[in-house]
């Protein structure tokens, strides 16, 4: 595919659960929405998409019915890590068979190198990167992942086969020029933190992979180009009122989310899949509607001062 | 049982895999071997023996064959902790089928709680704990795990269905000894960092579990006792030489120990499950059993001036 | 004075000295060289002017200077902050008695509360700012300085008299947001990190004060100002390249400053109070040159694609 | 002299002070009990001393006064460390002209290196040991102060002129090994965490320095002592009660130490310099000798269990 589709406002796709097992009735609803929407593109079965909580084959099923819906209309990006390698690579090569346009991998899960050491995250990442032609886009776990410097490991990343991007996760900016700097324009870079989204496209990202895009894809995109085209103004005005609603519902993200989506597009996403989301408090209606429209009224001024 | 088992020094029984699976023949050997050399308990599955790395399937065959060949013997504790909750019942309701005595639970995997907040893992735990009548032991996971107090967390453990102990993690003694001054005589503490054993032995644990003792449990025991019966200055020299020798096969552990329990046992452990290991460079056999000698000297002096 | 004056670009003033003592002759040049330069205030003997290295004697020498020559053209604000609070009082009333606009102050030095109380911090900062009338910027000091909410923090300082505002240090860009969406707008807030100048005024920052801005003041001050009208591509372009540029000189930071300051403007700043900038290695006059070009060519862009 | 007295546990001793100077009546009182008590050494003017809160010639005085009311009974170590390097070395040849045993310095103050480069405090600490002939034990400022291992930072050390030994400040243990391990027997190491003294007396350690033992030197010294010979049972009991103890006076250990030092022993410290203990509360005596007698009690029981 055409590496420039590899931009923009990309929702990190939430999974719609019944009973922990894949709604494929409101998967295919929601990727309609999301594509009916305009959005950039799909990654799929990461944090958001509870992909490391899932079964195997249920994470290829939730790949299958997004390709097949979505039949190349948007490009795609799988998340494909797992606690196991091999599992990993059987996921890659699963997706590589679907109308897929890239894979990515968290790092390894639960073990971490002793010393900080990056050799076992590469060596993970290395024998998934090879397993298919898809480009790969390998995550990058925050400043203090590793001991050695960034520069030392972005080297090791443009190193891996079919290496394409990164997506982010640290909401450390300068850690974001840092890779951009040193990836001599090798990297696409998709930032991970949904309140730092214009910020970090001042750092070299192109593009926005995120929770919050399930919901306020739209406005986000909206804003994004607003602010690209020099619309500072409300890009500023924006993302203060963003990042103190993410600040609020973050607490509670998983039920805020899923009443939002069931009020505003009456798609049901269900239940997490425990511990993650067991903790989490009930939203009144009231609250959700009130809390998504400081985001929607901002996002249609069309002019800020 | 009687609770005053639970304590001494207990193996993070490893577990020897072919291919991915549990080696069911060395596993036998292994636990014989443990037995008979009047180790205190065995501790299934957590993080030494892989257990998140395995099937639901190999981890309920692991605990019917340690728990078959043990036979009452020894205690046996068996970490169910998963990726899910729903898992994490399973194999516990399983253990509580097998002749064992106690299950422990590591924390949430992957997911972290938003702001530090300890309730997802609380009710992780809880949900592990009350599904069977055994004594639970869940990990504590550090000092900065959670945003709240030592003294706010132990309270909201000790209200856990089933609650005995803990199983310690961290090589903060001072977290050890907060923990203990709060728990008010109520949990039975089993420290995790071997290289702190006796250091540990000060701050109010009772026991030791780790992943050491797989091949030098003899030595540590012996050492431990010596060291509660007064014998400082072998405590000293022992774990000054521990320590050093820890920090030396740190890096490649998993080689060293498959090498070091070949040649010392003839246990073959095989290959870790990638990616876990898969950084680990390779052992001479001179350098393991130079390595080796160095704990079997210090720990068979008698008497140390 | 008008409070409206509190924003835009301000050099952190470097110090000049000779045998670690104020050269009032090169003092009284930069002051000049930077009001001529239309730069919007300045910062006096904060980390950058070497306040706490010197003695009170200079510390208030060097405020006379600079208040003289300045004359009221330009906003000054003061750094008091020292290692006790008595001396930081009787520098507050010293600055209150020249033509000075407003003072700050670092964080309690050396000591800190534990548990990560502020209390000690704010105890200090009250005491200094109801010393005088003197509208107060007191230090932000990063995300972890204190143990307490960002909320509860912003609500304490806001209790202080004469609060105006802050001298921010932290390059996390969440937590000024979360200063400033907890604020009410009552601070006015200045951004500490060079090299995220424009992300930072998309936080609810209203001014940027900095080492980097007595060399490259009018860079900066163009640059901001075009981001703000809408030039997001120069501003883009600019800030890559500047973060690029702070990394490369902040392991020698003192020697480049020096020499660049030396070469561009023939200031001679003088060599740091040891123990700071004793382990700076020294520059060729070519690298410096070099890296100053790397800045100064992109600011002249005047449109960017 | 010989090294042979650098060991065993020493106050770190307070200045008692009036308005922020020196009272030399009750630092002679001080000075005077520590040695009755039969303590092993005095450490002056480090952090619980206030040594960086006092003038230079303040500071000059009270190892003047200390000095001189010693005349040599007791080995002393003074910390002469500094926010300049310059006023470092005057106090260390200062101490070299009284009858002082050592000089110690804490690391640079206010200022660190960027990205955790150990060279400015090692350029500091070289400086000021090369001053004097006096035995030199810099401190050690805990695990994360440098970007460098613990092995090539006392590879350095090890070079400095007179280095004799290390003042640690530190709570993890594994850092204490790790230091002694690589320093040949080459420093001889004084733990700092008074709520680890007999832990880290299993580390390598020969001494301990700490605020803790102006008040209850002679308690522990005896538990030390008893520990060393065997008498694990009683450093058990009594390090849970002690490290009990000062978890709860440690938000306010100021104004606990005065009143504790006033009822034992009726000597007055006197206030601390601002902001330091600015925040701290009042304590009544009644709850002040609650907290005394639980380490006495302990301390004295001649054998436990």
């Amino acid at each position: 595919m055409a590496m420039n589709k590899m931009q923009g406002v990309w929702p990190a796709m939430m999974t719609p659960l019944t009973n922990g097992k894949p709604n494929v009735l409101e998967l295919e609803k929601l990727t309609e929405l999301l594509i009916a929407q305009g959005l950039d593109g799909l990654y799929l079965l990461g944090s958001t998409g509870q992909g490391v909580l899932l079964s195997e084959s249920d994470r290829k099923l939730v790949t299958e019915v997004v390709a097949s819906v979505n039949s190349g209309r948007l490009p795609i990006i799988v998340q494909v890590g797992s606690l196991t390698t091999e599992e990993s690579i059987r996921l890659a090569k699963h997706a590589a068979l679907q109308q897929i346009d890239g894979i990515s991998s968290v790092g390894p899960i639960y073990y971490q190198a002793p010393g900080g050491s990056s050799s076992m995250a590469l060596n993970h990442y290395k024998a998934i990167a090879k397993a298919t032609d898809l480009p790969f886009f390998p995550y990058q776990l925050g400043q203090n992942a590793f001991s050695e410097s960034i520069s030392d490991f972005v080297q090791k990343l443009l190193e891996l086969p079919n290496i394409t991007g990164m997506k982010l996760t640290t909401a450390n900016l300068l850690e974001i020029v840092d890779i951009f700097n040193h990836s001599d324009g090798k990297l696409i870079l998709f930032s991970g933190a949904d309140e730092l989204m214009c910020q970090a496209a001042l750092c070299g990202t192109t593009g926005a992979i995120g929770t919050s895009y399930n919901l306020w894809g739209q406005e986000c995109q909206y804003v994004r180009k607003e602010f690209l085209k020099g619309n500072v103004a409300l890009a500023t005005q924006f993302m203060l009122a963003f990042q103190e609603v993410i600040f609020t519902i973050l607490p509670n993200v998983w039920t805020f989310f899923r009443l939002a989506m069931k009020t505003r597009f009456d798609i049901d996403i269900g239940s997490t899949v425990a511990p993650l989301g067991s903790d989490n408090e009930t939203w009144s209606e009231d609250e959700v509607i009130a809390l998504m429209e400081k985001i929607t009224e901002i996002s249609t001024i069309k002019k800020v001062q």
